[in-house]
């Protein structure tokens, strides 16, 4: 628990509130005094090193370069205003795209290192390419080095879960229309829905087929839409969202509406009809149709910040289902990468935390940019599908609000009398206060093939914000070894 | 303000808590004492014979007669399944519509008597249907008597604001699925959106042209859609909504929304392209295009309450902008009447209390079924709309469960803890506690032909509750003279 000044904790005449290892206590409570153990932590988990970095990093004259470089960088991440411009195929407008070259969620990870719902995904992507006949052709094939495999976000991309991008795939195309965006743009392919999809590791005939009309029949009618209609301002939309009870990452039930309200009339001119009603079912039978938007949304926000030397804010948090990389504005490129850690959660009738694989994807750039988890008491419906109560919700954003620079007046909370969401994750703080962002997910089967069996909370582990700092600690003392000029 | 058992004041040596008339206690102040004045008002703000009348219906015998029949009224209303099953014109579907009938919001009024929004509507309505070439001429044929008015509620209809239901006017046709709901339907015109609206007293030309555009291609394209697709749900769609930032009455966002969802795709084969396209961007640019959709839905489900013996609970809301009037489960169809109140609020742009008209329409119809105010909680966002803070929404949903006999498990609030909203307003605790129903509302122009003017909160009049106790107190007490036998 955490401990508030002037609070109450115990009555009676003796009452010992005690910190530090349990047993140094033990005379008190043999003398039948009441005694409350304060849970501490001392910051950087004791590590005296990493410790001696953090204060360097947050003491004069380091701290006011690093909290200036933070402001900066939040600023571009709020100047931002990501815009859905259009539709087309990996291979003719992601940067760098190849045709042997496929994408995956989290940071780069060879074959025999991928969790079993990545090795389903990528089966299902060469079956779909054609590629292979079978999934043992196809994992054979995998194997043989055959495909190159490299992060969606080496190349302004994200995808959610297993986060497969293949050179046929249709993308949604993004668009930074802010005063400073030019240029930028990111990438996320079109939601399946739900149960059996590639991003779980599912690869069945009904996924390749609904693939298949994504690719044939939805993403060229949304294509001819959004010629029709022009870009859609989606940091606006993702606002509304969230007075609506959306959390921008395991919610997204009044994003789709949204959406689906300003594509419709543009989309039934998009004709022909036939594709027209099929295409409106089929994004009307998924909630989560709006999160391959929200992701690529939270991306090109985060873009804008990188490479804002001396910056402590984190711009990537990703999973490939083994590891967990983040990334700093300061470094982009670089990777600080830990051990994917377990969800904990609800399951789907049938299935419990045995079947489940490690924390996945790339959709934890929504917390990174101030959604999800971050904007969670803005969605306390968000309960009965991750679990907890209306106040964990509350509770998660306000101790968001504590490892965070600022807040996002563009994605305001109702609840929290509007004021925005925590927004840009200082790798300061979580080691400082040894409080880990929060992650909303969904859980994947652990081996390839099945397919989504729950959805719940989870932590980045404590390694990758640690290396992180140790590697900004030396960049900056580097810094201003060779230049001790004027303190920022 | 209230005292809370328990709760500390003030603190110091000596301190004074009051209750009774404010100059008792000028002693207490010369003398230098803290005194806490507590804002006391006696049940049935001390009318003697009426508290008498309200003891009787509070103490045994009756009282658990009362609670009985109430509970019985509010499993009624819980059964009720409203579904949206088609729409039509009025002299065709609505029952006892005739051609020289106009139906209006609120209890009944002549014309003599009615506020300039009603007038208004009426001179759109006259205009409309072609028995008048001008305004001028509209207003003479109507003081003369040419036109007969009725309240909608006396044919199953409900209207927002003004409510005007004209002949030729289309409607939406709601029918009761549930196992009690037999051949209980009711009806309500569509929405005309924002800006010069006929329901807010304007009749430009604007105004008509809308109004022919939804009878002449909106309401039979919707006629076609509903056949197509077959009847929707509106008890699980609000339901949804209400997790989605919705509170039913002056925010319907997220309602409009999901209909609009649950309509595109058998409205795009409903065709031709050309009205579709147009009738997508109609609904789609009007956020409470679903209100006249969530008024006859409460009406609905109140109405499987009426004719329930001893109840107290209520069951119309009405106003007409002159008069406020409600009824009884146990009296269906007798009014019990007071002067309509002026809304506190929010004004657009260049208007102010001044411009203001007195509170109007059948929407409190929505307060009634536990939406609008009673599901304030659910909507922090509609603070922004109505005034206050979102502290204030959670206040005055919890302030409406203690004049309710339940809650409705199909309309639960996530920032309580997923509790149903209060339903059910108990008149008796009305006036035990003097505690009148919040009502949330838009604001007409006192004039006719204006428009809207703003938004806000505002209560029935005390009289209402008072006339409707007696009446209730009488006959209670009739009952129970005339059949003392076994207690219930």
């Amino acid at each position: 628990m955490s401990l508030e000044p002037g609070k109450q904790l115990l009555g009676g005449p003796l009452a010992v509130v005690h910190l530090g290892l349990d047993n140094l206590i033990d005379g008190a409570r043999a003398a039948g005094a009441p005694v409350h153990v304060v849970d501490f932590v001392p910051p950087a988990r004791g590590d005296r090193a990493l410790a001696a970095c953090l204060r360097s990093l947050l003491m004069p004259p380091l701290a006011a370069a690093i909290d200036a470089a933070n402001q900066a960088a939040l600023e571009r991440i709020l100047a931002s205003q990501p815009h859905l411009v259009g539709v087309g195929v990996a291979r003719d407008v992601v940067p760098g795209m190849a045709a042997d070259l496929f994408l995956h969620a989290g940071p780069p990870i060879t074959w025999d290192r991928m969790a079993g719902p990545l090795r389903g995904a990528v089966v299902g992507g060469l079956l779909l390419e054609g590629r292979a006949g079978t999934p043992a052709e196809a994992e054979g094939l995998a194997a043989s080095g055959a495909v190159r495999f490299e992060p969606c976000h080496h190349h302004a991309a994200v995808g959610p879960m297993a986060g497969l991008i293949t050179p046929s795939m249709p993308v949604w195309i993004l668009e930074d229309r802010g005063p400073d965006g030019v240029g930028r743009r990111t990438f996320c392919t079109l939601n399946e829905g739900l149960g059996n999809v590639l991003r779980y590791g599912a690869y069945g005939d009904e996924v390749l087929t609904r693939l298949r009309f994504i690719a044939d029949t939805l993403a060229p009618l949304l294509a001819r839409t959004l010629e029709r209609r022009g870009p859609i301002d989606l940091k606006s939309l993702v606002g509304q969202a969230l007075q609506m009870g959306d959390e921008g990452h395991n919610r997204n039930r009044a994003a789709t509406s949204l959406l689906f309200r300003e594509l419709a009339p543009a989309l039934v001119s998009a004709g022909p009809g036939v594709d027209v009603v099929r295409a409106l079912d089929f994004i009307h039978r998924n909630d989560h149709f709006f999160l391959n938007l929200s992701m690529p949304m939270a991306k090109c926000m985060l873009l804008a910040a990188e490479g804002q030397p001396r910056s402590s804010l984190v711009t990537v948090m990703a999973r490939n289902g083994t590891d967990f990389g983040i990334q700093l504005a300061s470094t982009p490129g670089r990777w600080f990468v830990g051990p994917a850690q377990p969800v904990k959660g609800l399951y789907f009738p049938g299935f419990t935390e045995r079947d489940a694989g490690l924390d996945l994807g790339d959709s934890a750039i929504t917390e990174t940019a101030g959604l999800g988890a971050c904007a969670m008491a803005a969605a306390p419906a968000i309960v009965q599908f991750v679990g907890g109560s209306a106040e964990d919700a509350l509770a998660t954003t306000r101790e968001m609000g504590r490892i965070t620079v600022g807040r996002n007046p563009a994605f305001a909370v109702p609840a929290l009398g509007f004021a925005g969401t925590p927004t840009g994750i200082d790798v300061r703080r979580v080691l400082e206060l040894n409080l880990l962002p929060v992650i909303n997910t969904g859980i994947a089967h652990r081996e390839p093939g099945v397919g989504q069996v729950g959805a719940g909370l989870t932590h980045p582990p404590w390694e990758c914000f640690a290396a992180a700092l140790r590697a900004l600690g030396e960049s900056c003392n580097d810094m201003a070894r060779s230049n001790p000029g004027p303190r920022l």
